[in-house]
């Protein structure tokens, strides 16, 4: 728990990257951190209700996750896929034996009534994570792709399609109609919250359908806890998936400029890669430079505690500027 | 194919004994079988549309049925279901890794719109059966058991409860509102059908919900082809399954003669097993004795050419009987 004492820290993330810090904090927090999870990715699929990138948190904090692929479960046999190829089911959507046992224990509880808030803090505490993950929502946001071969749910883009199609605007369906959650609000509004780590996932796929979620930036504000990002792209590249691919797609210059441009007005600070270092003094937001690329669990909790470090620097020049308005 | 030429015969079957039956006459008459398989053991369970009976017709025929339980798929995992105990889901039910994609398979398509029936025939198609396998209906009909514990569907008495509440009356929920199919009412107006087989199944639990389908009866009269049953008890026991204990429970002395008489006016002859020989004069319809016990497939094949030798015998006792009426 080092030297963070009673302060509590929210994570906002994604899938694989994004879980990978999440890991390295919860390591350092234990029950004090709190990750909001992107459901933008989620889908029905088979019947089941699948929330693709809150699983791979819970099987990543839960030390389930598969070390080779980053998703789904360690361990996993694929006879419930292989029989549903032999009966000419779709097999595009990979469903271990032991993964779904998730999809269907979260689908027969939504059908019972619980919210997937519940469900989420169910699982978790039946994986034994003492973190606490929670949706970004409990109604459903879906994460629309248009694209030059047209409009695609999220999932047909990004694992059917193989991010093939050339993404020309992203939408956010069912977000205006969306809620910040009791359970976010109070994460957020806690006095000993010390810190919000947006993690390095992608901030068009993962991180801005959470921003979409009516009320989400404003909590994030009112909380008054330095806010920080990691960024995703290195030395104008991604480690993981196809963010360097979308933003060129969308006319952006795949750099670390452009995620500081927009990140602008969220965040206090950017962590950015040594990679990209000498970029640094033009960004227009402060910024910190680390190693940011995460291969072992040390690596991950390396850059954990940058983070809190950095939330810890950004507040205490807040107190110096506060204290120097006030004279 | 043997001495039965160009005829075709249906087989009316409930779950593990009437598959053991049916496997012996699709050896004899592949694809001029037609088994029409009771539903009434359907339910939801995980969101998932399960069919037990037509299941376990499907994997018998197959030849991937798990020959020790005589249900399930052979060569099965059970990670779902270890996994689903973890997370604290209900395992009452067992549901194999690949038997699971079976369940799924046909939510999947009936939520698309499917018939059972189609959906029946495509996983027979996808299993490489010849035979036709039918469900009773189209339209849900649930078995419900009146007991000392309570009114109980089906799968709660039979599987979760292992049959052990007392059983006060048995009920065939949504039977008033199912039709028979084209299909069955097809298979049963061929010019060419030469025999109903009705397999030693519960005729409570597994014959009887079939029967209660609205035009079943009248399409198994209308047909013209005898109708023969092989006795599900065997002196004063059932070989599997809860058949006496029901019996019993509901007023009925277990034994050759309830069975008997249960099936008076629907059958032309019964095919009583060697130990019941004895009873057999006094039994109120045409009778024949023969080992009815399968153990092997060799058992399964013989006792269905006994049934076929039978119908084939009615057949011709009946044209006796309409040439010396025609005198």
């Amino acid at each position: 728990m080092s030297s963070n004492g009673a302060s509590t820290y929210v994570a906002l993330s994604g899938g694989i990257g994004g879980a990978k810090l999440s890991l390295g904090l919860s390591h350092l927090l234990g029950e004090k951190l709190t990750v909001i999870n992107n459901t933008g990715d989620d889908f029905e699929h088979l019947g089941l209700a699948i929330s693709p990138d809150v699983d791979t948190t819970l099987y990543t904090l839960a030390d389930l996750v598969n070390p080779e692929t980053g998703w789904g479960r360690r361990d996993e046999t694929w006879n419930f896929m292989e029989s549903t190829a032999a009966l000419g089911g779709p097999t595009w959507f990979n469903l271990g034996d032991k993964d779904l046992a998730t999809h269907v224990e979260r689908t027969r509880r939504l059908h019972a009534g619980e919210t997937l808030t519940a469900i989420t803090a169910h699982l978790a505490r039946a994986f034994g994570i003492s973190a606490r993950v929670l949706p970004m929502a409990d109604t459903p946001v879906r994460t629309v792709v248009d694209s030059d071969a047209g409009t695609l749910a999220f999932q047909e883009y990004f694992v059917r399609d193989r991010c093939q199609p050339v993404v020309q605007h992203i939408r956010y369906d069912g977000a205006d109609a969306a809620r910040v959650t009791p359970q976010i609000v109070s994460a957020l509004s806690r006095p000993d919250l010390a810190g919000i780590v947006i993690c390095p996932s992608n901030p068009w796929l993962s991180i801005d359908p959470i921003l979409a979620v009516p009320g989400m930036r404003e909590a994030l504000r009112a909380s008054g806890a330095p806010i920080v990002a990691v960024t995703p792209i290195i030395g104008g590249r991604a480690l993981k998936g196809p963010t360097a691919k979308i933003m060129a797609e969308l006319g952006l210059s795949p750099d670390i400029r452009t995620i500081a441009e927009h990140y602008v007005g969220i965040l206090d600070g950017l962590v950015i890669d040594k990679t990209d270092e000498a970029a640094a003094p033009a960004l227009p937001l402060a910024t910190t430079v680390t190693n940011t690329v995460m291969h072992t669990l040390a690596d991950r909790i390396d850059l954990a505690k940058f983070c809190l470090a950095f939330c810890a620097k950004l507040a205490s020049q807040r107190g110096v500027k506060l204290q120097a308005g006030a004279r």
